[in-house]
């Protein structure tokens, strides 16, 4: 049975001005509650905001999926219009659809994807910064994609993991880690069952060392096959990561 | 005679965060005061900077250009990184010249390149949103061009200025107005030997009410034959409005 008034969206944000997406206590601007704080003022009452994805302060999204109910059914481009109208423009509903009353962003995510983008620019322009992260402009593609191919699996994951819940299991499926290069720029696209919090910019971290050549590419299956924190490079920067889409298996 | 103490460079900006190009008393947060800042800490006296265009708060810049003196010869690329990394991210020198001793970057441009942008999407994407004005869905190219096409030639623009200086003549020569679409987006690019303050912007608001049907394209051309102020339209937002290329004859 349908019911008319839960409703999913697919959110677009720039996350720089950001806290992360969680609503935290003494911590006013996060896309939950700026979103939550825009659908409460259109529908007149607290309206709970859940998402698919837990991004972290800075990280940006392009197809963050939300779920969020209503207390009257209203028709979907209605809401969205009407949200849009009260959201920051650093933040946007790019589309609202009717859902079953079950469904939940998070529970139901099938599969995400996480685009990370690295410059090797000279200079990186001002419209682009707030989106990459800098590496040097020797770092080679081939480098970044040997260290990349020893990430995909159904394994522990824990090495890449920051603040892991009490009892939080740290076997995740990664199932591809693709790595492009467009001019300057350098990406690696990242499908996975599940991500641990901090897991894709920790891996990115190798995967920049690898590519400047800091680290040999084996260093991503070492850090896997023993767990030593040692070997970790530093996280990658938050800025270069987007959270670009979550599939519900449709 | 080559100084080698002169240079001139290529700037790129987001406007959003400035209160425009120039320098103004009790306005700490300007264009040319951010680059005079980090020149002079580079060089370690008080450097000055000229813009070939005095662009308005909120307006961007991919292709403004700069002429400035150093104290001593520096090389160009150790110019531009040194000066780079005291910029704010905003703002970035993207390639640095020597240049002659009485080179200017105002006086001795030829030409210059505006472009503006709309987006007639009905969401426009939070990455997207500092750099479009938004428009309706329906608004038509080949109304736009129909008004654009009436504007070129040397004549007096005065119509579309404001806060002329005392005894500022008002003609000036544009050249051609281009206007294409992509998608949702559309886009009119204006070159010209002069402009006049808010030129390209008022000129703007024309074109997108024309687009939008609320004038006939002929408004162009009425306005500037009568120079009518109370058919103006409402000047287009500074964010749509981007400096992309400045022209020395070479």
């Amino acid at each position: 049975m349908i019911s008319p008034h839960r409703y999913r969206a697919t959110v677009s944000y720039v996350g720089t001005a950001f806290h992360g997406w969680q609503v935290q206590k003494n911590v006013a601007r996060t896309v939950q509650a700026v979103l939550s704080h825009a659908l409460s003022s259109f529908a007149g009452s607290n309206v709970r905001v859940e998402g698919a994805s837990r991004t972290d302060a800075g990280v940006h999204a392009e197809g963050q999926v939300i779920h969020f109910d209503l207390p009257s059914a209203r028709p979907p481009d209605v809401v969205r219009d009407a949200v849009n109208h009260r959201l920051p423009s650093d933040v946007r509903l790019l589309r609202v659809a009717e859902a079953p009353a079950d469904f939940h962003a998070r529970h139901d995510a099938v599969w995400k994807e996480y685009l990370y983008r690295w410059s090797r620019a000279e200079v990186i322009d001002p419209r682009e910064a707030p989106f990459v992260a800098p590496l040097s402009e020797g770092a080679s593609l081939e480098r970044m994609r040997a260290a990349a191919a020893l990430l995909p699996g159904t394994r522990d994951f824990g090495i890449f993991a920051v603040r892991l819940a009490p009892g939080e299991t740290t076997e995740r499926t990664l199932r591809t880690v693709t790595v492009e290069e467009d001019g300057a720029s350098l990406r690696a696209l990242f499908r996975g069952d599940g991500f641990l919090r901090g897991m894709v910019r920790s891996m990115c971290g190798v995967l920049a060392d690898a590519a400047r050549g800091r680290v040999r590419p084996e260093r991503a299956g070492e850090l896997l096959a023993t767990g030593d924190r040692r070997l970790l490079s530093p996280k990658a920067p938050a800025k270069g990561l987007t959270l670009v889409r979550v599939s519900y298996g449709e």
